[in-house]
């Protein structure tokens, strides 16, 4: 059983590996948020890439670092351009990460994610409602907000891990990091300020394709996306209070993250 | 007749009211400013959702707090889902608002605003260009950057209220408030700054549909509507004399904005 | 020929005009960066819109001041309203911009971008890789991530200046301009932190637009293209050392460029 720190020891490496490969993360993520995205993928040091149509985001998905698709505006021709990117992803043997925003009542977004987290997510990541109802448990979401308890977010995302494979990261007040056969992983860093600027989860799930992109062990690359995110915003909350400023002191928290901020801070229990 | 100080009191409980209730707000909105319009919201205290998908826009519609159209950026797709989410929020007795953005010369969005006019809008906001134009009047706008005279904009509020019974909130240097049978109210507060970052009356718009969702009296709503924005842009160039940084102190201010600020600094005439 | 003080004399001229002019500008622009693209031109003194259905973009593009197209997000449709603006300006004899962001590999851009550099635009803008796949010449880029040299991008931009009748603005650590049968230009202001900002090549682009709108003379519009944004670059350096304070700050710089600014910070070499 590994034990806290090695886990920090790992995302520590990962973050350091990921700074010097840069990989390109190919994010097929929501209209509101793709631009915040965008710069947290800048911020920490991956390089991003959104490809949207059909042809071009399958031809990318081959040779990008990762791929990561975000159900939060899908429309139908989305859709299909994540059909055919996570198919091009797989073939390549490029890893891929699962975001199901809102998932639950909506009924594009809830039939394409239940279709695509059989194709082999390597990282599944939402908060507890949406792991929930993809889990097909009794969702109780409100939107992307989540309300329900992290309890019942675990035995889900115990479920989730199970039926597709994948580590699945749960967020909440606490975050939760599961993989079947693994030890439950449990991140307490971050702040309630961190709902309050859009984008923040979303960015978190392509932080989780930049760190799969360099690490083939899909539950510390979960830890990480966890433990790092969630670290960044505790700096950032040193350097602001209010949601505007908050959101510029996340980037720069982002890019500001190193081996002693991480060590310094990370909270995680086993 | 109400006082001035009547339309203070109730903006401040809608406010303390909005953050009690965090409603979602449903935003069909343009490309350009969804994701400053989803902070906006954040910051002030609402929950944003955009869901652009025609079928899971009248599903939503139906479970949101309130709905916003605007047509900013609008495609024949996001027009049918327009239609199919004003009339779910209908069907559910929820309120919307519409946002005619650059409406008058625009074919699409011309035909668009002219038809859902007419579908029980609860509140309109546009600059002064825009509501001249959608009411029929002769157009001079310049794209969203509106131009034309405020007496000339109060005049075809009134027709427009008329019309479709909503109320019609005119942006300007002076913001005016018109709804058939109730005093018109005019709001001098704000600053030209904030016409110098993009999405700020958008925003605007999307604040009105949260104020809607908690208030039935929308006259009243769109005083608060006009009057909470313009206070924390007043709040937001105190902090800030550029448009980077005061794009994201305006955000700032919407968290800060409480009964004092808004008491010490409203505009308000009859 | 002209000496480099000559290029600096026209570049303030042509901001002052601009913010006299406040061009209207007609970005069909990348879904990543529109936001951070309108915010640019409303901060160095233009007037933004962005107008995507096929027929209102073709309406627009012969009222607008000039027209950009950026293709980092191209979809079918979105394709199909990019020729229709490109012949409506054509048609109107109003200038247009073409960034050709991350053409070489992906394939309905790129061969997008091939038809549209061959309807007259006035400024080519892109970073070496994108100039040089454009030109024809082997393609090395990785997504919008610049890693040619300069000297190859010289030779693909003088390649397709020639080809195109376009002035072509290569930028990279120094930006190069390039017109058939004028000096090439070199301006060796800015700062890598522009490349930890998505869409600050992207706005250079809509700038140019601008730029072009208030001068015939497209070798000196593509010189205070390159000009501005890389001086702006600079000053805003001295103010955030970290991305996310660089894109507010990057905002405050084009709002506070002025003739003395440009003056003393200059760096151009022919």
């Amino acid at each position: 059983m590994k034990t806290e720190s090695c886990f920090v020891d790992e995302a520590v490496e990962m973050l350091l590996n990921l700074r010097k490969a840069v990989p390109l993360v190919h994010c097929l993520t929501n209209d509101v948020v793709v631009n915040y995205v965008a710069n947290c993928l800048l911020a920490i040091g991956a390089a991003p890439a959104m490809i949207p149509d059909k042809n071009e985001a399958a031809q990318f998905a081959a040779v990008a670092g990762a791929l990561l698709v975000n159900v939060g505006t899908i429309t139908e021709p989305q859709a299909e351009a994540m059909r055919a990117a996570v198919e091009s992803a797989n073939n390549a043997g490029r890893p891929w990460v699962l975001d199901p925003v809102a998932v639950g009542v909506l009924s594009l977004r809830t039939s394409l994610a239940n279709e695509l987290k059989m194709k082999k997510p390597s990282l599944i990541r939402g908060n507890a409602s949406e792991i929930i109802a993809l889990a097909g448990m009794e969702a109780t979401g409100r939107g992307v907000d989540s309300t329900a308890s992290m309890d019942a977010a675990h035995d889900a995302a115990v479920s989730l891990a199970r039926e597709t494979g994948a580590t699945v990261l749960a967020t909440g007040p606490v975050d939760i990091v599961v993989t079947e056969g693994r030890q439950t992983v449990r991140i307490s860093n971050g702040t309630p300020m961190m709902t309050r600027v859009t984008g923040v989860g979303c960015a978190q799930g392509a932080i989780g394709a930049a760190l799969v992109s360099v690490s083939a062990d899909t539950h510390s690359a979960g830890v990480a996306t966890a433990l790092l995110m969630a670290v960044a915003g505790d700096i950032a909350l040193e350097n602001a209070v209010r949601p505007g400023s908050f959101q510029i002191a996340l980037l720069d928290a982002l890019d500001a993250l190193d081996e002693n901020e991480i060590r310094q801070r990370a909270k995680i229990s086993l």
